[in-house]
């Protein structure tokens, strides 16, 4: 479903007019769509309903209370990677028993919360995490779940940023190291094997990768099972893409998992999947105003009062975004770069956009739902935007804009 | 000066040991160097002596408090991007009747709150915006003065991200648009002509592309006077670069004042400076702690608990910043890559760094006083990091770190 439709030349989110939105909680800020959340959601429910599955919705698309406390009504579980998004979870009422814990380098105050708050698994990136892990879990007294997060070194053919399953990634230990210490988890009594996970990149528009890890995955867990060692699900992580540009063609999770079913038939296994972007990105835009229009000889740019501070996509990874008016003006079409306030000449949304605009005139940024407000920083002294989240007719602002005086109140003048 | 050394194999901040500050105060933080900045601070104000000059702080480069105040109390005027810039200058102490105002998209109350602050002058980019300046300054009853921002269409040779003086760049205003511009204000009640103003571009490590800016902005203002429009003073903007890497060399304030000291010769000309990353950049570090060491067929890694939520600068620029254990182990060197705990490839500081490290190191990450915290974000719900300057033999925490709670403060669950 698009969430974001125009009636009468007026750009709406759900029931509610963008413009209407904008001039009650001013601009920029983020727009979800409640309804578009769900149903993504409900596509991979639906999708996935032959096996004992279990959606973790990955933290770091969007953390907001809001759309936590949502996905959790839905049933969802949740993948965190730092003990803040731990936190996030317990707070918006997540099921701390429904939570994966993923993460390079937690640290061991990030193991006892969680071993505390028991989580369902720890997804273990190293051989010196789960030592770790064994250790605290021994002195706590509460034996930890553990997945190995197995490195496949598939190319996911994405950005290089977000790529995260090759050999020298960061990510993962590789397959033949897994299964070594498959053996010593089943050696010890503070640590207890319920799974293996994999995740090889972020954003992924070809289902070929996915076939490639999950082949490699699927041969582990059989080679596991003959030597006696029986786990309770394959975490196959998330990944699965979201059209941005016009061109982009994306499968949906019908297809993905159809992938899947020919590694699950037959088998007493469960399946963790770790979707974030699919189920969130589409469901947001981020609403700006142009400030200023200017012409020079060689360009026309649409300045505009949201920037890089506020969405870094475009700066970070060259993300293309589709940009539109609100409500488009009438006369031609002009070619503007759209970009921000930022001094910086990587402050930019979006290059070449043929608009009709004004001065004054609202811009929206689609499929702005995942890594968006999540990436936002103060640069430049700018305040954080507003969140909102509309249900069917009625608007919900699910986090305050920022002041000026939030920005330096936790600074201190010596003396 | 080099306000980091190191001491029987232990690195120092001035007087106190970086490994005190780091039990002190947790990991991550960034600890800055008064005397190293009151001393870049000195150098700029002794070569520019002979010229009634104004050295404007960049406050975009680091914005804490302390060190505005620290500025402030040197004589320093300031140059703000933003009304968030603006409030922490005038919260830190800073006279509001030496600051100068850039950036290319003000927005209406920004610039009202700057005329009532009463602000040295606007820093102009655009006639659209010169068109809002002069009719909010109607409206006030308080006269704008300003300084256009030229455009020179000089290439920086730096990079592209932080290139502005370009012709197909957002910022400032062409030389041709400028003389007509100047006109323009000459014939408004509400608008007076102080300065002229241009900025090509940050970490320039080469004085020829300012020499060739310098020309382009004196021939402007020889052309004015002889048209009767006289200038209180010219605006060289900032973007003078400082070494990264070993092979970087750096021109001083010195050098780069002898370059102005031709275009200066015999006028009646005041002369504002914007620097930032001179002042702040070589006077801060990031320290962290290892978390891991982990050893893959491919590399080793050392994942340590700062990450690009922190300092976004490899990952955004690819810049290159030294690392360097705060007190070196014994053993063998051994080539790691160091990374952050983000769940992104994006997320690393160095690749290929030659280390005696272990587990629980500490690494300081130099050359992070600019750029640094400003650019900080909350993403994978990471808290941001403490900020400490140090004096001599004392420490002072001039920004306490991020509490969890304070991730989610603002954020409202419907219902």
């Amino acid at each position: 479903m698009n969430p974001f439709t125009y009636r009468d030349n007026l750009l709406y989110a759900e029931e509610v007019s963008c413009s209407k939105l904008a001039g009650t909680y001013g601009t920029p800020c983020y727009v979800y769509s409640k309804a578009c959340i769900q149903d993504n959601y409900q596509a991979f429910a639906d999708a996935l309903q032959d096996w004992p599955a279990r959606i973790c919705y990955a933290v770091k698309a969007n953390s907001n209370l809001a759309i936590l406390n949502l996905l959790a009504q839905l049933g969802a579980g949740f993948d965190v990677v730092s003990g803040g998004e731990l936190e996030r979870v317990i707070r918006a009422g997540g099921d701390a028993g429904k939570v994966v814990f993923s993460g390079v380098a937690k640290r061991s105050d990030e193991i006892r919360r969680a071993l505390l708050a028991g989580i369902y698994c720890f997804n273990i990136e190293s051989q010196e995490e789960l030592d770790r892990i064994e250790s605290i879990a021994k002195e706590m007294g509460i034996p930890a779940s553990v997945s190995l997060r197995v490195n496949p070194d598939v190319d996911p053919s994405t950005h290089p940023y977000i790529s995260t399953g090759l050999k020298d990634n960061k990510f993962g230990v590789e397959i033949d190291q897994a299964w070594e210490l498959y053996q010593r988890i089943a050696g010890s009594s503070h640590l207890h094997a319920v799974g293996v996970d994999c995740h090889i990149g972020s954003q992924l528009l070809d289902l070929a990768p996915f076939r490639a890890c999950f082949e490699k995955i699927f041969e582990l867990v059989d080679r596991l099972h003959g030597q006696g060692i029986q786990l309770q699900h394959v975490d196959v992580g998330g990944g699965l893409g979201i059209p941005y540009a016009p061109a982009d063609v994306a499968p949906g999770p019908r297809e993905y998992a159809q992938v899947l079913s020919s590694f699950m038939q037959g088998r007493q296994l469960g399946l963790v999947v770790e979707p974030g972007r699919a189920i969130v990105g589409q469901a947001g835009l981020l609403l700006c105003r142009v400030e200023y229009l200017k012409h020079t000889s060689q360009k026309n740019f649409a300045l505009v009062d949201a920037a890089m501070n506020d969405f870094l996509r475009p700066s970070l990874y060259s993300a293309w975004h589709e940009i539109s008016p609100v409500c488009e003006e009438d006369g031609d079409e002009v070619l503007y770069d759209v970009v921000g306030p930022v001094c910086e000449s990587s402050d930019w949304f979006g290059s070449q956009r043929s608009l009709r605009i004004r001065q004054g005139s609202l811009l929206a940024v689609h499929d702005a739902g995942a890594y968006g407000f999540v990436m936002a920083s103060n640069y430049n002294s700018r305040m954080r935007p507003a969140e909102i989240l509309v249900d069917g007719d009625q608007a919900w602002l699910i986090r305050k804009r920022e002041s000026v005086e939030q920005l330096f109140a936790d600074e201190i003048i010596p003396g």
